[in-house]
């Protein structure tokens, strides 16, 4: 039998990785909850006409198929879904009539997909979700409010800052048709690579397969290059020339969310018109945000507005979102030893049994310190006092605790620092901070 | 464009639904930690081959096929999970050298078989698994340990009382090896149908199926009706006339379990050797649970024993655990209106917004109660204070803020008793008991 090794793109953790995880789950969870965001979770499967109906993903989706079924006793195709916007808006449309709006839901969740894995992308990952869904007309306020919480929910994490840069489509959109570009579409996806194939061969490929003038392409970049931590991005784009309705609607709402996030502290936030972000259902706000010094990994987190994608049967039920990345930020910062937690093991406390004969009375202690909230486990037999120690060593649990020897009483012995003292087993507690793992960052 | 559905198998709740499940989630996790069980997850997908290896459900693996891929460019064909327990052991054997043994770990994750739905039985369903795996031997504290830790966490959740049967596959087989029995795992699938066929029909296919003669069988179904909470079943298992020396193992570490466990209240675990349980990878305590007044959805946990499930290489990797079947429990309250949250959305508190002026203060207002700990949404226009607490009442958030009317000052009303009151917005505090959802159980 040969040791079972690795599948490329689907990333497992050891269990003070998974701790360390955990624990940032439960903070991003927390903090989407602060602003009254409730949680939901979609099944795991789409039906296939659904998930290649959006998008740009269609060749990497994951079909399922029953091992023993043959082709055709299937009434539906089902696809894992690659991302949780998309179900999302499926549930709102089915579920409309037992939902309140506006609907301020989150999901963290995994996603598939079949794509060559690289490191920060992966087959399988883990995504945090928070999106606004509203009846007729969604406010811009939500527009402001996204990046806020974004901002409220990464600061708080012990990770690299994260720079949240915001775009708008209409700009882009209105732009372009200011320019006169018809295939507005093929341009976005063209400028979208910027970052990876750099300018002159975007204006290559913007007039060779966008059929765009030089100076249209050389506006495109101009476009492009605008970038400002607050509103006077307006002004830079009003003098290159460009005019339009689209372009001042647009231009109108990055005004508005740049001025209701001037309260974060500067930098945090930043208007670059580069950003375009690929799905189609995008109609207004785009979001991106990068990890400061890991900005080749691509974007942690990213979203924004779609005012068509939820099915609403005749009433148009806007939404805007965004989604974290947590597979592909805690992914880098282990691959980097940047982060883990301070112990493998939630245990506080080694209880070891010193006798068979000990074994009832060290149940009933265990049972009332975890009732007292003193995470315990009880050393499985009695073996050598050293053996015992030795396992908690192993595990990185901080307090090893000794049945009463003749004539004395219980005692606990802190393993960091080695001091031994007698306790009253009823009453003791751990230091605060030892009571749970803690996150331990570089 | 037609309203989507469910899909049958694949069950979705609503938000309160949703907050509901999550906070059986945090106590199944809280008092998995408790007992010093770490957190794993792994991947969801599996090696074919390997999901092949063990268990009887290989026709209700999901396949899974990159909807461009042509048949032959992938290396390894991927099924989903159909349970955690062999995920875990091919876990264990790939990172054996990076874990410390006894390994204790729980899993809360996602499984899927493509079984045909019924009430309990779904295509995707969430299980919470505890494990302990350890090299060479795992002491027989652990049987008692996994039962002890069932009852804690099922005790602790507002569901009905869940009876944990426990039985030891050694018994069994001991039992029919003493009676003459040659293929003792066919006998083991045919009385595994007890509860679903009866006495009778199970006899008939002992006699047809398994060649048993009528005395074999009536023996079989002797032994399958000793249920006794306590250790008393091992005389009854005597007075049949049967001997052996697996037998004997069998009926000493079922006695060890039952004696351990004295101290839970009677009736809690029974002694009830039809259990059998239907992974092969059993070998020896086995355990089953059943919610009172609703046996007929099946066991809403399970696990036992594996000696050699996982491949240590040369040393052995015993492990022994148990799976609670969170959807099959949550399915059943839902669906019957047993158990819901006490509102669809974590908000505590509604900040009403007077005018497009007060927004500023309003977000100060937010961010600062948000910090203080109190979940709170800011209404995101300036509309009429009806609308604002008609919004407020649909989604049961039971406090509204308002902004300082001429002279006055910050006023808060707790929509179910109507009484509205200054406050002083900086230090006011929520009823400990608003300011997270609760659980309602019926």
């Amino acid at each position: 039998m040969k040791k079972p090794t690795a599948l490329s793109g689907f990333p497992e953790w050891l269990p003070e990785q998974r701790i360390a995880e955990q624990k940032i789950i439960d903070t991003i969870r927390t903090k989407f909850e602060s602003f009254g965001f409730a949680p939901i979770e979609t099944r795991s499967v789409e039906p296939l006409e659904h998930l290649l109906k959006k998008g740009e993903t269609d060749k990497e989706i994951y079909v399922l198929r029953r091992l023993q079924s043959t082709e055709h006793d299937e009434n539906t195709n089902l696809g894992l879904h690659y991302d949780l916007t998309l179900p999302f808006a499926r549930y709102v449309a089915q579920f409309r009539d037992q939902l309140q709006f506006p609907l301020k839901r989150y999901q963290i969740q995994k996603a598939w997909r079949g794509e060559r894995p690289q490191e920060g992308r992966y087959r399988e990952f883990l995504q945090a979700d928070i999106d606004v869904v509203m009846e007729r007309q969604l406010p811009i306020h939500f527009d402001g409010e996204i990046p806020m919480l974004l901002h409220e929910v990464l600061s708080s994490l012990p990770i690299p800052k994260v720079q949240i840069l915001v775009n708008n489509r209409k700009i882009l959109d209105g732009a372009y048709q200011a320019i006169g570009v018809s295939d507005v579409p093929t341009v976005l996806r063209i400028v979208d690579k910027l970052d990876k194939i750099g300018e002159s061969a975007v204006a290559e490929l913007l007039e060779r397969q966008a059929a765009l003038t030089s100076a249209q392409a050389q506006t495109c970049l101009a476009l492009a290059r605008i970038r400002t931590p607050n509103a006077s991005f307006a002004d830079a784009v009003r003098a290159l020339g460009l005019r339009g309705d689209t372009l001042e609607t647009g231009l109108n709402e990055l005004v508005y969310v740049m001025e209701s996030l001037r309260a974060l502290p500067e930098g945090t936030v930043i208007a670059d018109l580069r950003i375009a972000r690929g799905f189609d259902y995008y109609t207004g706000t785009v979001y991106e945000g990068l990890m400061v010094g890991h900005e080749k990994l691509g974007a942690v987190c990213s979203g924004g507005r779609y005012d068509d994608l939820v099915e609403g049967g005749g009433t148009k039920l806007p939404g805007i979102g965004a989604s974290i990345g947590v597979s592909r930020i805690v992914g880098r910062l282990f691959g980097q030893g940047l982060l883990t937690a301070s112990r493998p093991t939630p245990t506080c406390v080694l209880i070891t049994l010193p006798s068979e004969e000990a074994r009832a009375e060290a149940l009933l202690l265990a049972h009332s310190m975890r009732r007292r909230g003193i995470n315990t486990e009880l050393f499985h037999e009695p073996a050598k006092f050293d053996k015992q120690i030795r396992y908690a060593e192993r595990k990185g649990i901080p307090y090893v605790l000794f049945f009463p020897s003749e004539g004395g009483g219980f005692e606990v012995r802190d393993l960091r620092t080695r001091v031994q003292a007698p306790i009253d087993a009823n009453v003791w507690t751990p230091a605060e901070s030892d009571r749970v793992p803690s996150l331990v960052s570089k």
